[in-house]
């Protein structure tokens, strides 16, 4: 985080080549930071300062640096040096990064592994891209129930240092089933010569390799555990996944869901490294679709282009209207994509959900009518604008319409979620606009409907 | 997560008064199902199956629950059980659990805390709602740096087991500063008469009792850790933060900003238990801003009245051309929210996205542009609809149109958020439906601009 701090300084060091003095003002820094700087210096120093750091500090630093700085480094680097750094990774985040390299390049990564630790990356790398198996590890440590307390402490002492967490010790039976997970606290807990069997609780939960990485963070936020076992469908210890990868799978999903609300594909990178036209082609998409189906918006008014050319206040409050809509739709449609999102409301309940909004869309249909029905009489009665002879009836029609359109954008709002996840498809696709460009259509019709019914034998 | 399947079981059990065999039904249970039960079932069986826990897991139970099964079960029960349940809880939990209470019935039930407890419910309590302070539990293990590394493990099997966590080991000096962390990894790995001195390394991370919580958030993913350890200003130890509290907020603060970002206020509670009223505050308030800001389309509207009675079929496309402008902008909003929310971009980068958008939108709105044009010239061709004698004029203006638009809104949309941020607002307030009605209006008055230059001595 301090990174910029002293950025200009380190440039000067390397510049000077100072080395000698590089390396003890690195010597302090956790990697994330050490990260962050060379994300932040230029290209040509990126190299010189990450062969300072000693072996095993690089491959924790180039673990936190984004894809985009990883290939660039791994580009300047010698075949040796890349073996070094790939070997010395921990798997998730070596999986992570095979992934998002070219085809070519990841195989030709994946030769320079010793053969243990590539047999692990293929079989890491053949799990879907979005399923809990891409995010294990498989550094843990396993047991069978009858090791004593004593004889695990001193395999930890043994292997212990290269696990990625060491809070939990996982039971297996022979055949490498996992029957449970004891804290390393109990352990130390109790006297060296209790057996495992007597310590365990029968109690402990899994995640299967093949889940949806959604299904770990819903395990970790409903457990509260920092790390999870992750099994096989036959229920044998393949992995664990670490929290903190979790935390940013969190943010990753939260990111995608914003995006896809806001009415765009899923990006999927970081908007500032997103190439020009990558943008415009997630962009354009959806805004190709709406504006498509936006032209029936032309289509319905073209049926009331009578009533318009005989009543051009009718076209005056046309935005108002059909906005009101939207805006309450995209409210609703939040609201209950978030309570999806989160397992608040389940498929299940739309029928209660549906009932809730249509009062909510009632009250709030009222609420905004009667603002527009004084707005309308407050103009007349003082003078700031003229809606003809007619103008309280133009207001009651006015009123009645925002009673309509915003029940109707808060239904639809509502239910599009709950139609969107009973198709199989993401709730969050029921973006603001979507919803919006649903209910300007329909909102038309429901306007100019009122307007005919409230204003005929008058002005139309 | 598999309490529901059971439920009736449970239900019939409770009703044939088989406390027994519930009892042992309940005995594998994890907490988090126990609560998820609970939840389930109706008010009087809660209580019933809550009294059936052991002492130790009532209180994780009730740690689960939401706060309105924490408020039901509070009345339910006695002085003294709740006296035992409340000394049970871990701080931060009990923390969470006062504040949402009213607070005449928070301050009753710090009364019933053991002397020690009340003093550090107070304490935690002081700290601003949305604080690192709220999220700590004092819970930890400190030492001074010369201990050894038998004695720090025989302190843990004499002390630990109530922390919370129990993986790393402060440091502190003898003013009770903070000095450095210690993994219980690294002290098991050492001869027991290490002193702690040698093993420590001088690297460590901190979080300010004061800062906000999603800087506890940020840090948390920065360090990959799953605790980080909290300092008043002056450094000095006050608890930690533990990595389930951590998961939560992250999906707190994503509620929020969907929320915010779909144009209400956030609602601080689920949606499916928020009493109607506050639902219909919640979102009243922004939808009557938003429709009052709104009504100005009508204001801009009538001064092209005239334009309009002339040329009705300029009033046919409005709808068209403001929700092009509205949705690139919503789009534009989002991507520049999550690039400030994770960082990726800071206020600093305004003027880089600035050029960026112009180019994007520009692209965009020429995309638009000439679908919009294409459109209009199909259909008159083909006979869908006529659009009088000067229809090529009418598909310029609407082409021409939709260019200055979309490229209006795409910016004002990217603008906003660093707008809000600048003022110090949150920039998820930059809402798809505030956008939208932003670019309403200017988007009206582009149109009609554009109206009367390219239709002047034609139509207009």
């Amino acid at each position: 985080m301090f990174g910029k701090l002293i950025q200009p300084e380190i440039e000067e060091m390397v510049a000077a080549r100072n080395f000698a003095g590089l390396r003890k003002t690195f010597e302090d820094w956790h990697p994330a930071d050490l990260a962050e700087l060379i994300s932040d210096i230029n290209r040509n120093d990126q190299v010189v300062v990450f062969r300072l750091l000693t072996r095993e500090v690089a491959a924790e630093t180039f673990a936190y640096l984004n894809h985009d700085d990883q290939e660039e480094l791994i580009r300047a680097m010698g075949r040796h040096e890349i073996a070094n750094l790939l070997n010395e990774m921990s798997d998730d985040d070596r999986t992570a990064l095979l992934e998002e390299l070219p085809g070519k390049v990841a195989a030709a990564l994946i030769q320079l592994l010793t053969p243990n630790e590539r047999t692990v990356a293929q079989s890491l790398l053949n799990y879907p891209e979005e399923s809990v198996g891409h995010l294990m590890t498989p550094e843990f440590i396993a047991v069978t129930e009858d090791w004593t307390a004593g004889q695990v402490i001193e395999h930890i002492r043994a292997h212990g240092q290269d696990k990625e967490t060491i809070h939990v010790v996982y039971v297996v039976d022979l055949f490498g089933k996992l029957i449970d997970d004891v804290r390393i606290l109990q352990i130390l807990l109790c006297s060296p010569d209790t057996p495992i069997r007597e310590i365990r609780d029968d109690k402990f939960v899994a995640l299967q390799a093949t889940d949806d990485r959604k299904a770990a963070v819903e395990a970790f936020r409903h457990y509260d555990r920092t790390s999870l076992p992750v099994t096989d469908s036959r229920g044998v210890l393949l992995g664990i996944v670490t929290v903190d990868d979790v935390l940013d799978v969190q943010e990753e999903v939260a990111t995608e869901e914003a995006q896809k609300f806001g009415g765009l594909d899923a990006l999927d990178e970081p908007y500032i490294s997103a190439p020009f036209w990558r943008l415009i082609r997630k962009r354009s998409g959806w805004l190709i679709i709406l504006f498509v189906s936006e032209m029936f918006t032309a289509t319905a008014m073209s049926f009331f282009a009578g009533e318009i050319s005989k009543a051009v206040v009718l076209a005056l409050f046309v935005p108002l209207i059909i906005s009101s809509g939207g805006n309450s739709g995209s409210q609703a449609a939040t609201l209950i994509i978030r309570a999806l999102a989160v397992g608040e409301v389940t498929l299940s309940g739309w029928w209660r959900v549906m009932r809730r909004e249509f009062y909510v869309g009632l009250s709030l249909g009222a609420i905004l009518g009667v603002i527009g029905l004084a707005r309308i009489a407050i103009w007349q009665l003082l003078g700031f604008a003229n809606y003809g002879p007619y103008w309280g009836l133009v207001a009651l029609t006015i009123g009645l319409s925002l009673v309509g359109v915003v029940m109707w954008g808060t239904l639809s709002g509502s239910m599009l979620p709950f139609l969107l996840k009973k198709c199989g498809l993401d709730p969050a696709t029921s973006s603001a606009p979507f919803v919006a460009t649903l209910v300007d259509v329909t909102g038309l019709i429901i306007y100019f409907s009122v307007a005919i019914l409230v204003l005929r034998g008058s002005i139309l």
